[in-house]
């Protein structure tokens, strides 16, 4: 096999002159892959994730009509990118998929059983990864391949990431062998990330980290440069999408949290900068974002899992004095706007791994004011973010659950109803009980709909049932909710179970209605 | 009022001279508490607790007829003793409760509304009161007065717990006053303790603790001398039950754990000498600690929440090296035997706060083997560890998920079945879906009964139902789980929605059998 000849971009970025020679095309790397393999990824969220060589395997499945010949058990930090994940699972290429995904591809074959898929805490995911948890049934109990993007190799063969580092430190740790795809269409990442690896216990240390700024670690991955069987360019950016823009909904939400936290401080709770942030993906957490940018607050710190592109805004507002997650996840104008003004962000930002951004350590030692968004809360405060139905899987627990449980501040906020086809507000996010619980009763402080705000710290269930149902449900359900409620205590305080009281049997009658009447609100009289 | 003579036994354990002025007998502090007041007392599991005041209390109540007319909010680390906080139930003392209780007055006021409990996880309700988040609503955000048991109080006025620490580190920080029962009926523990206090963030610090022999604090806890407004000489020792003996259940139960702790030993994922083990309290975590003891495995390790007479006996065995949790509950007859062989344990022995012997931090950094024992566990790894039938609560959370979502190994062990009056085996601890859920699907790696043990990790929800309904669910009940597990899969994956199948409609259905028939095995086909 002749070698490609390394770009003169290509070239800048490799320092360790070994590793240019190595360089090759995905097609020499074909044999690594063999079906059955034990694979990882890099990447979060969408970015840092492994171009060339997964679209090469998918191009060559789909060139040779080897649908369901050539399948892979596939762990990456988050989700990967569509045009490589998804693919993949279209392909009917994956076997096994852990612990998170983002796709219609992907979650149609977890859904129709054709992909075993396991979500776990992201903060745990690559600790498990290392004890061998995952590959305890396979010899030698590593991972065949780990393919991972990186923006520079240094001197001494270890690597620079790109927008994530996720679980590519551990990947790597458990690699038989690497592969490894330098970008050259994105800037180089050094200098951004602080890089940490997995001992095991007793061997374990604490992660000293007393503030969002604290590196604890090195600005690159290190390597075994005998296990890299490869090198190859990568050209081309991460596929993100643009962001989902706030709406009067999410604004409202947004609007609510924000007098909550200024109550707080009022009453001497938080101080006046608060504490690190954590916000999910999606609208609301947008809102929020968006909304501390034209707040009152100063000096704001971020510990979060990922950094979306309001996050520049509250940058650019002068509030935001740090930030750090495991993920940057702009929009393409996003990336844009952060790599022509690189300079202006590059000492306030800092990516780690995504056991040390989700840390339940790091995160209650910080005291993290944590707001993540459910499928759907119950009367008592559990939450179901992960089963729509108790059973069809959206994208997995991510980290909702390392920052609910931790910090300071357990937020969950939602709007009040979502629409079906024929009722606006077929979907009410307020029910008597989960359809599946992933966070639960014991977790959450605060819930937040557009309608109002429920602090339930310090409230018995049946307290909590009443400030939800009259805070956060929609107008249109508050009777529906409360009549369960006043039945279900009335029949079990009676029978001496009263605790959380409910009427077993007809706890799903909501999802019921919904399922067979295209909206809860049709729901039977309880 | 005169002060009574100090006797000899507390003149020799209160070595600082202004506290022994304010010696004095629980009638001349009836002042301090007021219909409503916040009250705070030390112990956990049932020792350390304060004896003389609450009794007191509970007296006065009961001579003058004011049942119902002096209800308190009352905060403990834990349970406290049956004679004080369960009569204290029965007299109608109680209108708030938290984190944990036992005795069966006080679980019939929560479970008819009469008692306003909310259970939390153990590690995080010290914090949480520290944040002011329980007595927010409380003019001066403090607890009113906190009745601490001590062994000894030391020139610089701070105090020696006995057999517990729990939450009176943060019970004293939080408090106005503070009453002060010196136990002279035991030995001074002074020793025995690593002694922490709460920060607030962003000053809160790592945990220095990097093995389970590790001391970070101090052996006393501080006291701001100037809000002791009493001092108590108490007489009488914590009032604990006999353990509860381990029978064929529960030892091969300890059997299938000692079996695949050896397997994990073997493969490499464990050192020979494990990691700290945590065990839960019960009949079975009785018999899996007395199995260790007869078993080869040797210099030990155990990082709990809660040490039990077992544990002489794994000391004895010379299996054990070191121990470390929050309280000491021995029997009668075990605290007998630890008085008399005081110094054969005294160094391998220490008492932290239940915030560090339940700290994830900490349990995730050792690796713990984290095992308990939950109400009911579902085919897909939730377990239930707090509402029977969803609503009637037992105890309170505790622990169990500190434990179970930090540990290496979280493992919940349970018999597969436990009688009702009409049917031997008419509850099946393993049901289709969990009436309430404690401790989820992402945080269980292995679920073990008498039948055998299910090893779940890298498993996803359909792979995990089947080897949870094979190995552990009793013969009666296999068929039946998997009639259920059969039908929802064929119907969930048809409608695209079969990642974690369910009958949602039927998902109560073994619990409406049991409620309205006596027994689980009568409910009718899916």
């Amino acid at each position: 096999m002749a070698s490609p000849i390394a770009s003169a971009a290509l070239k800048a970025r490799v320092k360790r002159p070994s590793m240019l020679k190595k360089l090759c095309q995905p097609k020499d790397l074909l044999h690594h892959f063999p079906n059955g393999s034990y694979i990882g990824w890099s990447g979060f969220t969408g970015v840092g994730y492994p171009k060339k060589m997964p679209t090469y395997l998918a191009d060559h499945v789909e060139q040779n009509n080897l649908q369901g010949k050539l399948r892979y058990n596939l762990f990456v930090g988050a989700s990967s990118g569509a045009e490589t994940e998804n693919r993949w699972a279209s392909l009917d290429m994956i076997e096994r998929r852990a612990p998170h995904q983002v796709g219609k591809s992907i979650a149609k074959g977890i859904n129709e059983g054709r992909i075993n898929f396991f979500d776990k805490h992201l903060s745990m995911f690559p600790v498990d990864l290392v004890y061998g948890f995952y590959t305890k049934d396979k010899p030698g109990n590593k991972l065949d391949v780990v393919v991972v993007e990186a923006t520079e190799i240094l001197e001494d063969g270890s690597i620079v990431p790109g927008a994530s580092v996720g679980a590519s430190p551990e990947l790597i740790q458990m690699a038989d062998k690497i592969i490894i795809e330098v970008n050259t269409a994105i800037p180089s990442f050094k200098g951004l990330h602080d890089i940490t690896m997995t001992d095991l216990p007793p061997r374990r240390k604490p992660y000293l980290i007393m503030g969002v700024e604290d590196r604890i670690g090195t600005t690159s991955i290190p390597i075994d440069t005998e296990k890299v069987v490869g090198v190859i360019e990568s050209d081309y950016q991460d596929q993100t999408l643009p962001n989902s823009p706030a709406d009067d909904t999410s604004k409202a939400i947004a609007g609510h949290l924000i007098e909550f936290l200024e109550h707080e401080v009022r009453h001497g709770r938080l101080p006046a900068n608060l504490l690190p942030l954590q916000s999910g993906i999606g609208n609301i957490a947008n809102a929020v974002i968006g909304g501390l940018a034209d707040s009152n607050f100063k000096n704001l710190n971020v510990w979060t899992e990922v950094i979306q592109d309001t996050f520049l805004d509250l940058f650019d507002s002068g509030r935001l004095d740090f930030a750090t997650a495991t993920s940057i996840r702009f929009s393409p104008t996003g990336f844009e706007r952060f790599y022509s003004n690189w300079e202006s962000y590059e000492n306030k930002l800092l990516l780690r791994s995504q056991q040390v951004s989700n840390s339940p350590e790091i995160i209650r030692r910080l005291g993290v004011i944590g707001m993540n968004t459910p499928v759907e809360v119950d009367m008592y405060a559990h939450a179901n973010s992960t089963c729509v139905m108790g059973s069809r899987m959206l994208n997995g627990l991510g980290g909702s659950a390392d920052f609910l449980r931790s910090s300071k501040y357990s937020i969950m906020h939602t709007p009040s109803t979502r629409p079906t086809k024929t009722d606006p507000h077929g979907v009410s996010c307020i029910v008597p009980m989960c359809t599946h619980v992933d966070q639960t009763e014991h977790d959450l402080d605060v819930i937040v709909t557009e309608n109002g705000l429920a602090d339930v710290r310090g409230l018995s269930p049946r307290e909590r049932a009443r400030v939800i149902i009259d805070k956060c449900a929609h107008d249109v359900y508050k009777p529906i909710l409360t009549a369960y409620f006043d039945k279900a205590e009335y029949e079990c305080l009676r029978k001496g179970m009263g605790h959380e009281p409910h009427l077993l049997w007809q706890a799903f009658d909501m999802h019921r209605a919904l399922s067979e009447e295209g909206s809860m609100q049709k729901v039977k009289p309880w």
